[in-house]
C-alpha cells in the first residue's frame, strides 16, 4: 500500500525540485583541495547539502518530512534550520522544539537560529528580511546548494491580493518566483500544492504542526486577508480563485519579464551620443514599454525601485506625452527630473 | 457659488469626453447630400449627437444630468436611450418611466428600446449582448457620434476581479476600456469616478433613480461581489482597493497591447517559407512572447478567441518547450495542433 495522496504529493513536489538541484550540481567542479591526491576522489563530490527553513507550521513541517524522505532516496544530505524572530515570549523554547523536531526527522544539520528583528518597513517585513538574512547566512555557512520554503498555493494567492492592492502594475501580481535568490537558492517545491494538502500529510503522519498566532491576528493585512478577504472572494467568484490567482502569478511574471526585458533593448536606442533620453524617441515606443525605460533610468539615477510608485512613473511620463512646460519633477532618492531641449534628463538634485 | 462638488465632478468628467468627441468630429467631412446648393452650408456642420445609455439607475442618471447640462454650453446634440430587457414584470413601464425623465433634461431625441434576452454565455452576458446592440442599432439608425455609458471605478474594480477569477492573463485584467466599440463610438466618462459621487450627484440634484434589484441579486456573480467580495477585500487591504484595482486594470491594459503588438510583429518572423510555424524559432521567443503567437494562431485557424483558455495555450505550448512526442491537441471549434518535422501545424481538424 503507498503513502497517503496529501504525502505522495508532497512527495513528488520536493523530489522535482531535488532532481532539479542534483541536475544543477552535477556540473563538473574542481576537486576540493587536499583530495588530489587520491585518484579516486577525482570523480567523486560530497553529495549537496539542501536545507528546510521550517517554522513549525504545517506547510514547512510537511516540507521537512518530505525533504528527509526524499534525500534518504537521493544522493542529497538534508538539513534543517529554523529562525527564532524573539517577538514573543518564549519563541527561543519553540525555536528549540522545532529544531529537535527537525533532528527527530534525521535531518544534519539542525540549528536554530536567533535574529533581531528591526522596524524597517513594517512589523511583517522586518521580520521577513531579518529571516532571510539569517536564512542566507546559513547557508552560506554550511555550504548549501538550496534551502527549501515552504511557501503553498495559498501563500502565492494571497501575495498577488497584496499585490494588487498597491495597484502598481504586473510585476506586483507574480507573486513569489519558484526559484530565486543568489545562485537560485531559494525553492518552493509547494508553489502549486494547496495548504490543505499540506496540513493533511502532517495529520497522516502524525507530526506536531504549531500553529503561529500571528497567523491569525487581524493587525496583520496578510492575516485579515487569509482569515476574511480571501473566503469571501472564494464566497463570491468560487472555489477556483486561489488556483486562477496563482495561475495569474505565473502569467504575469512572464509578461514581466518579457517587456522588462523589452525596455532593456530599447534603452539604448532611445538615447543620444551623450547618452541622454530623447522626448521624442520616447513618444514613439508603446506606454508600457516607454514607462519601463523611465523606470529603469530612475533606479539607474539612484532612485529606491521600492519607493518609487506607479504614480512617480506616471509622472515622469507625463513630460514626454502631456508636455506643457511643467518644472522638474522630484523622486525618491533625491533624484529630479526635467525636460530640456528635447531631452529628459534624471540627475540626483 | 457653484455646483456642488460631486455636480461638478461629474460635469468636469462628461465636458472632457465631449471636448474629445468634438475634436474628433471636427476633421473636415463631405457636406450632407443636397446641401451643395446652399453656398454657406459648405462650412456648416450639424453639431454632432451624443446619446446617454440610461438605465436608470444613480451612475447613468447622474451621466444624463452632466450630458444635458454640458451639451447646452457646446455645440452638441445630447439623446438619451433606455434599453427594455424585458427581464422583469413591468419592465416596459419601467422603461417607459426612464425615457420620460431623460425627455424632461431636455434630452432628444429619447427612445426606449425593448430586446430579447437570449441564454447564451448566461444570463448576465447574453442581457449585455442584446443591450449593445440595440445600443449599436440606435446609435446607427440616430447617426450618433458617441454613446455614452455610466460604468464608474467601482464597475471596472469589479470587472477586474471578475478577470482575475478567470485566471486568463492580464488581458482579462485590463477592464473596460474608456473608449470602445466601432468608430469608437462607447465612451466611459465616469470609469475614473467612483460610485459615490454619481449617488451624491443625483441626490444633490433631486434625481430619482431606481435601484435594479437585479444589482443586489446574490445569484449574480458581479451583485455577491459587490455585495460581499469587495467589501471584504477593502476590509482586509484599506479603502484604496478600487483605486488599486481601476490603476492596476489601466497598466494592463497598456501592457497586454504592447505584448500583442510584439507578438504580431514576431509572428512573421517565427514561420517558414509555406507559412509554417518553425518550433525552433518559437522556442527562442519569451514565454510570454511565444503564448501569444500560438493563441494568435490557433484564432486564426478557427479557434473562437472566447472558448480559448490558457489552459490550451499552455498545452499548445507544451509541443515546443516539453516535447517528447505527444499526439495531436485538440483546441475549440474544432482545431486540431500538432507538431511535425519541427513545424507545429494548426488546421481545422
Amino acid at each position: 500500500m503507498g503513502p497517503h495522496p496529501a504525502v505522495a504529493a508532497i512527495r513528488l513536489a520536493v523530489r522535482r525540485v531535488l532532481h532539479d538541484v542534483l541536475t544543477e550540481h552535477s556540473t563538473p567542479a574542481l576537486p576540493a583541495a587536499g583530495t588530489t591526491e587520491d585518484p579516486a576522489a577525482d570523480g567523486l563530490r560530497r553529495p549537496p547539502l539542501v536545507l528546510v527553513a521550517c517554522s513549525g507550521g504545517a506547510d514547512s513541517m510537511a516540507l521537512a518530512s518530505a525533504l528527509a524522505f526524499e534525500a534518504r532516496k537521493l544522493s542529497v544530505r538534508a538539513g534543517g534550520i529554523t529562525v527564532d524572530h524573539g517577538l514573543q515570549a518564549g519563541s527561543d523554547l519553540r525555536a528549540a522544539e522545532v529544531a529537535a523536531r527537525l533532528g527527530a526527522m534525521n535531518l544534519d544539520p539542525v540549528e536554530a537560529v536567533a535574529v533581531t528583528v528591526g522596524r524597517d518597513g513594517g512589523p511583517e517585513a522586518a521580520a521577513r528580511d531579518a529571516r532571510y538574512a539569517a536564512l542566507d547566512e546559513a547557508a552560506e555557512r554550511l555550504g548549501a546548494a538550496a534551502v527549501l520554503l515552504g511557501h503553498t498555493r495559498d501563500d502565492q494567492a494571497e501575495t498577488v491580493l497584496l499585490g494588487l492592492a498597491r495597484g502598481s502594475g504586473i510585476r506586483s501580481l507574480s507573486g513569489m518566483a519558484a526559484v530565486t535568490g543568489t545562485r537560485d537558492r531559494y525553492r518552493r517545491p509547494f508553489l502549486q500544492l494547496d495548504r490543505q494538502t499540506a496540513r493533511k500529510a502532517c495529520m497522516v503522519q502524525s507530526l506536531p504542526v504549531w500553529d503561529d498566532p500571528m497567523n491569525a491576528d487581524p493587525a496583520y493585512t496578510r492575516s485579515r486577508l487569509r482569515q476574511e478577504g480571501l473566503p469571501a472572494l472564494e464566497k463570491s467568484l468560487g472555489k477556483g480563485v486561489v488556483e486562477a490567482l496563482a495561475r495569474t502569478a505565473q502569467l504575469c511574471r512572464d509578461d514581466a519579464d518579457a517587456l522588462d526585458s523589452w525596455a532593456a533593448d530599447a534603452d539604448p536606442a532611445v538615447r543620444d551620443e551623450a547618452g541622454l533620453l530623447e522626448c521624442a524617441k520616447l513618444y514613439a515606443l508603446p506606454p508600457a514599454v516607454r514607462r519601463r525605460v523611465l523606470r529603469r533610468a530612475a533606479i539607474a539615477e539612484g532612485a529606491p525601485a521600492g519607493s518609487l510608485f506607479a504614480r512617480h512613473v506616471e509622472e515622469l511620463d507625463r513630460l514626454i506625452t502631456g508636455w506643457r512646460g511643467q518644472g522638474a519633477i522630484n523622486l525618491p532618492g533625491r533624484v529630479v527630473a526635467r525636460r530640456q531641449g528635447g531631452r529628459l534628463v534624471i540627475r540626483q538634485g
